[in-house]
């Protein structure tokens, strides 16, 4: 599959940015099963392979998990500071589950989890999110999980595009492009107003 | 109206990261009318006097202005790079249009009009943002808007929080609070495991 051509306005962006750690944080919104906006920061973790995919981690015990299955359609936005420019990346989500069939998913979904940090896989082993506090400290210092082998509740997250907004605000006066997916699979670039 | 207890730990975490002009800048998430989600970057303009509705401000002729009058909840996510905390703040919006018939409100409107910058001013008198690009820079250029009296177009939009979710990623090891309006309009708080 060929790069889309946002995939190098991206790539441009974060070697720009690579200075600051949070210019890989982007914020993802899906929709709750009762029809209302959720969002939150997420760390990009690279593009699948062969595609032009987006990549996360997940728990499976968090709230987006369950989301997903209900309305699989997401908007992520990435602000790069340095550069004063933004992308909104519409895409339909596929949450890669220990229980999910495709063994070259499966296989990313390994890898991904073989590549975290240590201390952000021992998050994987912490306490259920979201329910009350458990006040032990002893919960949050569990012993680190196996390298090798995620555990059950660990999800590779993947965010396929068919549309991808960059707007410039360092432009003449701004740039802003709409970058859009055709029933080809091929990609149609417009230059709108910002 | 009393103020809320979340107020505290935004304006603790809008001093500690003053350094950042991007500190007052969020992403907030929205519903389209087809039901998929929409997110972007808005700048924080304050609270609105004698209340806990966050500021901000919007072009009429923006997408989020027509979904909004379809699905008025919204969701902002708010990182703070300094202090490596998150805000997730879950309300409803109200769009203060040209039209809007409450006097206090719409005087919030001129208010914040005339409080804005030049350069953003101005951006309200340039050609149908999302429109094919007009090439005339002329365009782009028009003259200076009245400072008095807000272009049409222009709208306060006022978020009026229901919900705050503040996770701090420096904590023993992570703190996350959630505070909720309870049905007499009194903030309840919980902690909950990160």
């Amino acid at each position: 599959m060929p790069l889309a051509p946002w995939r190098s306005a991206i790539a441009h962006a974060l070697h720009r940015n690579r200075s600051l750690v949070y210019a890989r944080y982007l914020q993802m919104a899906t929709v709750r099963t009762n029809g209302c906006p959720a969002n939150r920061t997420i760390v990009f973790r690279g593009f699948l392979e062969e595609s032009n995919q987006l990549k996360f981690v997940t728990d499976a015990r968090s709230e987006k998990a369950e989301q997903i299955q209900q309305q699989p359609w997401a908007e992520v936005c990435w602000y790069f500071p340095n550069t004063r420019e933004q992308f909104r990346i519409t895409g339909h989500l596929t949450l890669v589950s220990s229980d999910y069939s495709l063994p070259i998913l499966q296989k990313a979904r390994v890898s991904i989890w073989q590549d975290l940090s240590d201390a952000a896989r021992l998050q994987f082993a912490w306490p259920e999110p979201g329910t009350p506090r458990i006040k032990n400290k002893a919960a949050f210092e569990p012993p680190s999980p196996d390298l090798h082998e995620p555990l059950p509740n660990f999800c590779l997250l993947l965010l396929d595009p068919v549309q991808v907004d960059h707007l410039e605000l360092r432009g003449e006066p701004q740039n802003r492009r709409l970058y859009h997916l055709d029933e080809n699979q091929g990609w149609y670039c417009q230059e709108v107003n910002p």
